[in-house]
């Protein structure tokens, strides 16, 4: 396995997210005027544990003292996770557009900027975009002293356009 | 002690943050044009844990499955915490402003909007706003099951002038 492969395997709940300042972004919104946001984008995810484009920004690395970790994820229209489970659990923060979340056997939700999903510990989920609009969500995996994701087969696109 | 008391006293670290989806907050920038910040303001804290003006949304309750709680806080420039310890540490990401933060016989250190502060277990600090400008952040308590935060004495004018 590469060790790039080793990194993004473990990309939502279990991983080196790198700790200290960041960076602000700023980006330009339809109506012209400037907003800033409070963290950039960070680099593009190019495994094969997401469908689409996404962005990840790893805001607090995994350590033994705090047993979680932080990343800002940024999923581009009809971009989304794969199925998968953490050990440890797993809280969303939706800081930006309209995204997409389902639990296994139950109806997909949508969620919006502003509020707070929990995941609980082994629950066979997926997250990510609507299909017309990005989301961005502050991801905090925890307990990560359990254990971190677990991924599982793509959302294919007839599970995701039921959406 | 009244049942508010009780409730403020473990504001960031120890306690009963109540979580689901929160509104978006719309605030009007100097430029005239809006910025659309993820999470409202919340409510005024009224006890004496702070200094100065502090709104507190509480945004994913203390609970025993993720081991963490999750409040956004803004300090009015000016406002401070107390100094304070966490028995399970704690995580600030700015989200908005300039602000202070420090650790006992450490240098005062300035905090801007996109960097993350890990605060360890048991290390005795505060943070807050700059003299001059306001701070949000959002507050990640940590190993909740070991223990929130223990309030100390507040930080005087003097100590918080030297930065």
């Amino acid at each position: 396995m590469k060790f790039i492969h080793f990194v993004l395997l473990f990309l939502i709940g279990t991983v080196s997210f790198s700790c200290g300042p960041q960076n602000s972004s700023t980006t330009t919104p339809q109506s012209g005027s400037q907003i800033s946001t409070a963290f950039a984008k960070g680099e593009k995810v190019t495994n094969d544990n997401f469908i689409g484009t996404v962005w990840l920004n790893y805001l607090a690395e995994t350590d033994t003292v705090h047993n979680v970790n932080i990343g800002s994820v940024t999923f581009e229209s009809g971009a989304r996770t794969n199925w998968h489970y953490h050990k440890g659990g797993q809280i969303l923060l939706v800081t930006e557009g309209k995204g997409l979340y389902q639990e296994k056997g139950k109806p997909i939700k949508l969620i919006n900027k502003g509020e707070v999903i929990k995941c609980p510990p082994n629950i066979e989920h997926w997250h990510g975009a609507s299909p017309t609009e990005a989301m961005t969500h502050i991801a905090i995996g925890t307990n990560t002293n359990i254990g971190g994701a677990v991924w599982l087969k793509p959302v294919t696109d007839e599970e995701y356009s039921t959406s």
